[in-house]
């Protein structure tokens, strides 16, 4: 079993000169509002998926600097010696809400929010995003690729093109929240209860003096697992002939062959055709070779004979598009029990940051359930729940649509309360379930692969015109004295 | 300090069903010889760099199963009794040889060989790719952005979109070694010694009423360390204005700004001017905002005025290119003390591997000590010592060239002798230096970014024969008993 890892320092060497900052500088227990939310969905998709947040919680619960730590700090000369007790003593007293992993997450959202002492709230970005950005981006490519199999499995069998240990692990459980069916990942079957499956490498066969004799061997000692791997020296003419004269002397109960080389589409037809002749009607076809979502749809429209797929690195790595943009910013202090948003201010209009102490709504249609918008409100603002709403698009305010019988849902979870755990992860299983059914919610028109329907995620009236001042205050010039 | 993790069960499930099969088909310790080797240098450059050699020792030495994992395997109902405790009892008694790190590599080139018994030598594939693959896509891509900066430093601004825990830590490291002059990422300093650097974020600046406020309170707690963070509102407007401010009053010994948006260029020459008019010629500027080598060589080419580049997302995934295509394939087998030669088919000419037990030589010139071309051979030949060596391309026989006046140098070390670790890995200063060095003695040719020269990777002639029969005796139907 893999043994837990002290990550304390894993964090950008600036969230520590901050934090000594604001302890020199008096600041320490300022309060700070901090909101984590990502600007692009990627691929150009309709929506991306949470996931990442049991770690998270993992993490923040065990944030404990060690002797050896504060040696090497002090070795720095850099901090002050008040500070570093500080930081032996540390403790994580911060609010923090979140939106629960497996659920469908669009730009500018905020999917964690931590409320507390500067100090602290501060402190833990690296992390958070780091998880957050790399089980959200797994999670998210997963789906996509399950959607394009058209009800046929996904197997994860990335992990030796996963950028390090943590991406094999973390990514497989990411990648089961996304939809898919098992992993070739050893460890995360038994850390997380992610299906395993594997069977056999070409080296395999070429140990045998004959694919025959490979083949013959492996069935008899696995009739429940027996998938053959039929291309190595050469698929129609020497795997499947071998596989089939195997199957038929010992006809073990799970069939299957997979092939990891050539022409997806006429392979597989072929071998489909062989079998059934063969009177092996049974066995399966498992395709795994350097595939993506659109070689998936593409093979399945030109009638490739196949029954599941194994993906590998363009899955782990997420290779069209290995970034998950997700940022940690700055919204609001407090100071004397009131709360002063704050904003970012940017030349690039959408990195213009969303001021405020804010919640999330989700609006689910009353009768369908299905998702009509999401509305991001200021803290103190009532949830939805009038005959109608009326939403607009914030960078296109002309735009308006009035939603009516909905239902409004508090999307986040209070997950930290003043620094004590008050939530507990849910099983993979069930994440797995609510994230397939959440998509099952969405329209088909989201769901698309090219140009699909942007999801409404507004802003209250109130924050919105919270925004527009700030927004104009700033540009009137802040922060030099002359 | 981060604790050591047991990853013995961080494996493809298939390296797990393959070893029971060994185990029961009474072939364990029939002795197999594995290569590992990538196909395709990332992005289409010159060259790679070898990376991850410390961790895979790690690895090897620490591999064991536990009785929780042996539990978990028996609960799978696949593996007989008779493994599973063969399994607790594990000891690797495997010998390997490899590249050093920090080695430039190419395409088809034996990184790492593994030889002894199959049961071993083949369960250690996953692990091996995992942290080869991961490194050396890293370590390569920051070759190239170091290149690409022409002197200037590059430092490793990416923890938060690394995929995982361990891409951040490990990803800082392989960085390092391809070049980088630090990192953001405290525990790959802490653990490795890759110097950790950062400053402050936009949140610093906005938990005060001015900016001036902000970079006077940092300057005074920070004298050495003064990099302040200039685009949180206006960067020309109030950002420069603010630190120049400051940096009058009080003079910091070392003082920097760091642009993180915006036009570069633009930005850069604009800033530049106005602080050496502040009498501020000391003053560094850094630059963070999404870069890549594309990036840097073109704003350096426009005369951007930048002192060093902080790079993120894109070293860290490595985006334009995230994976690194190493494999491990069976090479050969020993039957009775005899070499067995192996090979893998392919209807791709360059996924065929290349047979038999091997050795990695490589040519320097005897005066000027740069890379002539490398030769692959079969390991009871003798390195290359006549007068010349004439090497040809595999691919394209009639190419040949003459090769005089160099040494040959056997490219690879041993690191275990059955099972013992007889390889001490040196510091990452060390393979840091030994890497730059190495390419300082390549051709420009090869460091092209586009096109560049394709060095020469050749096999010996008595390989090339090996190669050429057993790819004639495959196609005449390998496998098929009738």
């Amino acid at each position: 079993m893999i043994e837990k890892m002290n990550l304390t320092m894993l964090t950008d060497f600036y969230e520590i000169t901050m934090a000594n900052g604001y302890y020199g500088a008096g600041m320490k227990d300022e309060i700070a509002v901090f909101d984590m939310f990502f600007r692009r969905i990627p691929d150009d998709g309709g929506y991306a998926i949470m996931a990442g947040l049991e770690q998270v919680i993992e993490y923040l619960k065990k944030l404990e600097f060690t002797q050896e730590d504060i040696e090497y700090l002090r070795g720095k000369e850099l901090f002050t010696e008040e500070f570093l007790q500080y930081l032996l003593d540390f403790e994580f007293t911060c609010d923090v809400w979140a939106v629960p992993e497996g659920t469908p997450i669009f730009p500018g959202e905020p999917l964690i929010t931590v409320r507390g002492p500067v100090i602290q709230a501060q402190f833990v970005e690296s992390m958070i995003l780091l998880i957050v950005n790399h089980q959200s981006l797994i999670a998210t490519k997963a789906s996509r690729l399950v959607r394009a199999a058209d009800g046929r499995p996904i197997m994860e069998f990335g992990t030796r093109r996963a950028h390090g240990t943590a991406a094999a692990l973390y990514g497989a459980r990411a990648a089961c929240i996304g939809g898919c069916e098992g992993t070739a990942c050893t460890i995360a079957d038994e850390y997380f209860g992610t299906k395993a499956m594997g069977t056999m490498a070409h080296s395999w066969v070429q140990m045998f003096d004959s694919e025959y004799e490979a083949f013959h061997t492996y069935c008899e000692m696995y009739p429940t697992n027996a998938t053959l791997l039929v291309d190595t020296y050469n698929t129609l003419k020497s795997g499947i002939p071998a596989a089939i004269k195997v199957f038929k002397e010992l006809d073990p109960p799970r069939k299957g062959i997979r092939i990891d080389s050539g022409d997806i589409t006429y392979l597989t037809k072929q071998a489909r055709k062989m079998l059934d002749e063969a009177g092996l009607e049974d066995c399966h076809i498992v395709i795994s070779n350097s595939l993506d979502e659109n070689i998936i749809r593409s093979v399945i429209l030109e009638g490739a004979c196949i029954d599941s797929f194994g993906v590998g690195e363009k899955l782990i790595t997420a290779k069209s598009e290995p970034v998950f943009g997700g940022v940690y910013k700055l919204v609001a202090m407090e100071k004397d029990g009131k709360v002063i948003p704050k904003i970012k201010i940017s030349e690039n209009t959408e990195k213009i940051t969303n001021p405020g102490f804010k919640k999330l709504y989700r609006l689910f249609d009353k009768d369908t359930h299905r998702l009509l918008g999401d509305i991001i409100a200021l803290s103190h603002e009532e949830p939805p729940s009038g005959e109608f709403v009326e939403i607009f698009d914030p960078n296109a305010v002309w735009k308006r649509k009035k939603i009516t019988n909905y239902y409004a849902k508090d999307l986040r979870e209070q997950i930290f309360d003043k620094g004590k755990c008050v939530y507990q992860s849910p099983p993979i299983d069930e994440i797995k379930a609510y994230c397939a059914e959440q998509q099952d919610r969405m329209w088909d028109e989201m769901k698309r692969f090219d140009h699909p329907q942007v999801y409404y995620v507004d802003l209250s009236h109130e924050l919105w015109e919270l925004k527009r001042r700030m927004i104009e205050e700033a540009k009137e010039g802040v922060g030099v004295e002359e």
